[in-house]
């Protein structure tokens, strides 16, 4: 009961540190007879590598994905699937330096405090390293959406620090988001957040910014009221990834304003199917998905990792300088938008082989 | 696996519909040797009763709690501990009218769905009366993090409809909360929004809102990284409330535009303790508690059932027009600050117990 | 995570000790659509209650099942279902000889020590009355499984102390098993058990013997490798049950002896079916149920309260006397017939959900 | 909440097949600050590996252990810790003959009813191969229970085909365990047992037996009832290995025969602390260890690959004779007894962790 499974039938495992042997993830519970291949997954992990872009940091990570168990003759066997990415050798006294500092903003302090001692190897397990885990496990359950059920997960740049872009999201394409290095279908938009990105870069400086979701054909009938709300999981999921401060789905904040006879989605007959004319619900409906289009956006914070001089204590309560040398990435939406696409694939997933269990016939 | 646990270690079930027998709760694994009275738990649920003011529903519930099981001599045994409200006979036939409508923005339509048949008195399941076994459970802990840790939990509405109050989160006190009716600290404010929500219940409609909620003395070191980041179980617990869309912790949506330089938290010392000088982390790094106060935001959308004419479907695909005989609440807002603080404090408690599984000595 | 839950997607969590408010089960899982009436659960507890003949304990206890939610038209919703008999009320004073005695293999003492106190009413929550809660939620699955899928499950009485029945497991019936008190299908091997409860309980004394379970019509593919094999679960099952030693299943500890060439259950066709020669696996291989018939045996030792004087200590590690007051079972197995009925019927209910979710189209 | 995990608070997830890349391990809850070595681990694994003796398999496989993650300075992190063996690169066209077949009393029949395929390469994730993973973990449960808690887990080869040693349990050592190939420590009986697994051996036949397991120095307070009791989840401990059959804890089916006034155990004085004169209940009250050795006794059967004539079906149901090629255990048994170590010390090591969680201080 530590934390590193996510899931309940479609539950994945993952482990490993920024240094160390490896990465990895566990699957437990994917369907047999899907078939896999590891350049599928791979293409999905490309999207989150670092060095894939000038506004991503030029640190280079080893990505490659190895499929160890629970596929044969490229399809899925039922049986636990162990996805595994070799890290880098590197040596520990590299990082010496970071050893006995708090890094603001950074897990440093509170690792410490809660195990009484941490890997300081680039950031250890709070590393965005871990997430290579979940884009791999994810990339499993984005195909079986794709494939078996035709679900469509489309994630892309919204916000970056003050530029929004007003893009209706169903229209959205993969495609569209990949056209461009910040992956916000918009290009006008697009090339000023590179604009925005490339000065904060430049003054050794990070921003955030805001990636939004969209699940398209999800059907009618997912999640588990009353705590295992199928936005629910969404929302820990979204929040349980590095760097995230918040989610809202549908209306979300700015709907607090709205009266309820506007915020209504009132039911209506399209094509001889019961659809809802608008869907400030965000497609679901006491916890349960109401066939329409899921939406939700997540709120990144800032890369705590920066260049500029900042003040903080040491292990031994002295107060220390300190001056990153590492390459960091200014702004963590690009390579977040993978992430996003993955957590929200697999709670789809889950929830879909959880309601499978319960349907009648 | 189906939905109605919540927790790991202090897990919670619940169970009940709006009518029927009675809504409960089982909580599984409550330390041994906590005193706990009825009258403690009852104040709780006070606080969401219906009909405790002018600007709620003037239904009458009834909530009276009683302890069942898991408590001997006024003192929690270490097993499960059952609380149950009977719910107050009604004839069914009362709710004929709704037997057959989908209700706007209701979960008529996705129960349904999901279940093939629903219990459509009351909204079932899905009614509000549910969180008064979340508000039971939540008590007991409550009463443990402030009676054996310290640990306060205070929320309270910071806006409702377009109306907001601007209060530092870590001055505002029980008292104050429980000062007016709407269950705003800052009595100014609290009158506009009073006035609001009358306009609204006046007007037949309904409007939704914000609450607040700070933490205060959670020690450093609670939280299961990867996924069961502390700030990911609030959202989830958040996410899991009836009328619920949006969830920020520490900076939020707002925090997307700092720059890391300004979005970093130094580390200084503080009477020989390490605290942050800022906290726009919302007191948790790489999902383990800090130590510094949490604080979080929590979005309401108005509630869906209203006194004016809706259009909708029935069942059979019929075009309907529908018209609330039910009294409701115009503004769910005050009834739900007890829901926020019950969960909340289930989150806190569940991860106090994981944490101390682990720790040293 | 404190253990009162069992099952994973059809899963039950109990509560309630001897005295106290109630005994109850909430069942969290169970599909919409299965008619279920509290006749058909009582049938079930009547068949544990205490007082049901000469050989059960005389003690008069209130078994009388509550259905409180989770049903509506005499049909499952979906969800949670509360089952519930209240207590008869008691006064605690009667218990106050055995407030600070450790009886002798009952669960005084390590209760205590793990919970630093305990209700000491008639056992508490090691009471046999908490099997009630079992039962109870057994019955549904049990209906469930006959009703939808053919499943029977089907247990008695094989052996007491030294008498040992020697029965075709294949050919009970249920009618069989109630034809007689202890619940022996061989009527003459019946009485000569029954004898020997009478002369075991005329001497104050208590004798345990052992159960056995036929499943039919499990179809193949039940059982979720490696962990949660079948047989694993109910081993499980049959060792949460109070006063219960062993368990095996098949061939179980007297195939040990046997050589592979003859352990081995040969493939046949049968009817154009896969079925095998003989079943010495017990109807699971690998972990997954064959489609042969399931069918284990489970040991029961002798009750621990007896009327016999016992040496014993206190809570204050003085020796001291004992002699049983209350009424007791001298011999559990009749009564802890139905209770193997209900984990074995949970255990089946449990797989067969979960490998529905996994299951192909 | 497919089954490829054990444990709730020290949780493993294993993956891996007979063939593909690795079977491996992910242990999610180990305290950190545990030292262990690559050594540690690997010597428990070479007392489960093929052809340590003449009466193994001579098959020879690749179990060098790697700590992938979750370790640093020799220390474990409290972050997962990945443990991984490679598997030997194999021909898949070995194992063509097979591919069609079902062998008797293997688990080729389910596999392909639960799945509707199967890795048919040397029996895939039902090899027995798969149990390295659990005596990797195992190893890690074991440094921690007998550094940290001085908690000794000793298993031994108690019988084999009919012959049976009469061993004082209290009395065996770990070095005795270790002085002869079939791992009993009576060596006269010893030299019976391994005489007669040459002679099944030498017949193209297999032969089971019975291993029993002590544990000593268990506090008093573990296991969490109900359902959650501490022999309960050992017995599904070892009723999830390969090839166990039965379970017995303390009197076990023998125990059925005696009357409640021998076999209750009187408390008694012993050093000033409370103990019980005998011990038929195994270490265990209620659900609850005692203080009192834990011991119970586990059945395996005959393994089902044999070197004489076979009959059975193929998957198009056709009568075909099988003659194993491979070579196989005669008993698997010597092997199993670091098996059943593992798993009963992650029993342990798991509700130490739970039993922690509630403990009052």
């Amino acid at each position: 009961m530590s934390g590193s499974s996510f899931g309940k039938l479609f539950k994945i495992t993952t482990c490993g540190e920024s240094h160390g042997g490896a990465v990895g993830v566990i699957i437990d519970g994917c369907p047999a007879g899907l078939e896999i291949t590891q350049e599928e997954i791979q293409y999905e992990l490309d999207r989150r590598k670092p060095g894939q872009s000038a506004i991503t940091t030029p640190r280079s990570e080893n990505d490659t994905i190895h499929i160890m168990s629970g596929v044969f003759d490229g399809k899925t066997t039922g049986t636990p699937i162990l996805l595994m990415a070799y890290n880098k050798d590197q040596r520990s006294e590299d990082y010496d330096h970071l050893k006995n500092v708090f890094r603001p903003s950074h897990a440093d302090f509170t690792y410490l405090m809660k195990y009484g001692m941490r890997d300081y190897r680039g950031s250890g397990r709070a590393s965005a390293r871990e997430t290579l885990a979940r884009v791999a496990a994810g990339a499993i359950a984005k195909k079986y959406l794709q494939r078996e059920l035709g679900i469509e997960v489309i994630s892309y740049v919204e916000q970056v620090g003050g530029i929004k872009a007003y893009i209706p999201h169903h229209l959205v394409t993969a495609d569209q988001v990949e056209s461009n290095i910040i992956r916000c279908p918009d290009s006008d938009v697009a090339d000023a957040m590179i604009k925005l990105v490339e000065e904060v870069r430049d003054d050794g400086d990070s921003i955030g910014g805001v990636i939004k979701c969209v699940i398209r054909n999800v059907p009618a009938g997912l999640g588990e009221p009353v705590f295992d709300r199928l936005q629910a999981d969404l929302a820990k999921a979204m929040l349980s990834i590095n760097a995230t401060k918040g989610f809202e789905i549908g209306s979300g904040f700015a709907g607090v304003e709205m009266r309820g006879s506007v915020h209504n989605d009132p039911f209506v007959l399209e094509d001889g199917a019961i659809r809802t004319l608008t869907n400030y619900a965000g497609g679901v409906l006491g916890g349960i998905s109401s066939g329409e289009d899921i939406y939700f956006r997540v709120a990144f914070k800032s890369v705590s990792t920066i260049s500029k001089l900042q003040h903080t204590l040491d292990v031994d309560y002295n107060q220390v300088e300190l001056i990153a040398h590492g390459r960091h990435d200014p702004c963590v939406l690009p390579r977040a938008v993978p992430v996003v696409d993955a957590m929200a694939a697999l709670v789809i997933m889950d929830h879909y082989l959880r309601n499978k269990a319960y349907a009648q016939g």
